[in-house]
């Protein structure tokens, strides 16, 4: 395995189904290690994601910060890609250094241990337990519902590297105008949403209070969960949200639109920050 | 949280850009607990994931299959719905009785404690380490090409809940004369292939030397990763390969297949199957 840190790969050949051959580009997906290290000098690995190279930082910090176990950017001393010893890569292995006076919650790290990326929880089972350390929604947002039509285009401009593979997730931070922020993409979605919020929050800009979030798949409970910690009072979803996607955002007070495209969408909970013409 | 037993989850009433109110219905997404109990008669927890309710059962068994952790349905002695003490549900965890003589691979279970879900992987560095278990597909399947064009329209006749909810992903085995042999939905893709091989796997009927695999997604490393455990020969996709997907692929014999949909495709490797007229 190359050590790739292109977010695509080009020139694989292809063959189509009507006989022609082709180099096609590919969305990049390897292994990051997400590693801490501790106050006492040992650092310890919290994270296996398989993610498209780039943004690798954001990506742990934004990590670190959804899931709880980091709440500011001054907890972090120092963020820097080492390989494991003896590995053929330098790359695909990142260390969050934090800060001496933090109080870990190494049993919230034993958690994350042992949960999935894809899902966040640890086997509790009422959606307050589900949801530890999210905060009710806090923000005056009030947005032009015709707005929310405008997003997936300009999502889909945004999206450099969706456009050569086909293969790529994307998340994108939009102001109450309208007007784009950040967009991310990723083989997996909630590694596109944590490179935005990371970068957010290691420009010390969260909570985003008056941002609205897109994203380019479905919304489900973990990507709900992670707007919520990062205090996003609007998320709306290309694709259709789950039952628990929509009891979170419910439970605490965020809007959730679904099935955003082709000049409609669905609004799930939430709708008082929509005004309609 | 209810415990919801069923894959769908009508009468949530939703506001549309238009000004309608209707009774959506949507996907359900809930925390499934995945245990073994060892033959010591203590019990372990080894995963969570966030799964659409149903085929329990298969999804557990087939994540413990398609994660090397079991290789026979017989070192299964049973498979019980077992809520933890004081839930509110017994719904939501799941639990595996293995067989006595089963020498387990511990070592094996904490690395399946670290990985996510969507992952698979340890922080290995090489394309043999990060597929550990998978052997070479051994497989005399030769099929006519034009059959992979039919695929995705079976497989979207046969999702049921695809179609009132707009929100599942899903896996289908076909047979090398295409057709339909099986087809499961989830919230995750992964765990809608874990429900495939897991009921073919307790069936006695794996290694699937002879079945064509399409998932309604992306095929993305762990994707393929559970497919060569099973020994399927043909993975076809109805998104885009990633590229450590088709590198996996190519490296255990499979033939990968992607963008299946309006009459075309892409083969990534593995064309050596495939007959065209």
């Amino acid at each position: 395995m190359k050590a790739a840190r292109a977010s695509s790969q080009a020139g694989v050949v292809v063959r189509t189904s009507d006989g022609l051959e082709f180099a096609d580009t590919l969305a990049v997906e390897e292994p990051l290690e997400i590693r801490i290290g501790l106050p006492d000098g040992t650092n310890k690995a919290i994270s296996i994601t398989m993610r498209t190279p780039g943004d690798d930082a954001e990506l742990a910090a934004g990590f670190l910060f959804t899931e709880g176990i980091i709440t500011s950017p001054g907890q972090i001393k120092q963020i820097s890609h080492s390989g494991p010893a003896g590995a053929g890569t330098t790359n695909n292995s990142i260390r969050i250094d934090l800060d001496g006076g933090l109080d870990l919650d190494l049993k919230r790290l034993e958690r994350n241990f042992y949960t999935t990326s894809s899902c966040g929880v640890c086997g509790k089972t009422s959606i307050e337990a589900l949801a530890a350390g999210v905060k009710q929604i806090e923000s005056e947002l009030e947005i032009d519902a015709e707005i929310i039509h405008s997003l997936p285009q300009m999502l889909r401009k945004a999206q450099a590297i969706f456009e050569t593979t086909g293969g790529l997730h994307a998340s994108a931070l939009f102001n109450s105008d309208g007007t784009l922020d950040i967009v991310r993409e990723d083989v997996g979605r909630h590694n596109a949403l944590d490179k935005v919020i990371g970068a957010k929050f290691l420009a010390n800009e969260t909570p985003l209070s008056n941002s609205i979030l897109l994203v380019s798949g479905r919304a489900s409970f973990e990507l709900v969960q992670k707007a919520l910690m990062a205090g996003i009072p609007v998320l709306a979803a290309v694709g259709a949200p789950s039952s628990l996607a929509v009891e979170l955002a419910n439970e605490y007070g965020m809007t959730l639109a679904g099935f955003v495209r082709d000049g409609r969408f669905n609004v799930y909970c939430g709708e008082i920050r929509f005004k309609y013409d």
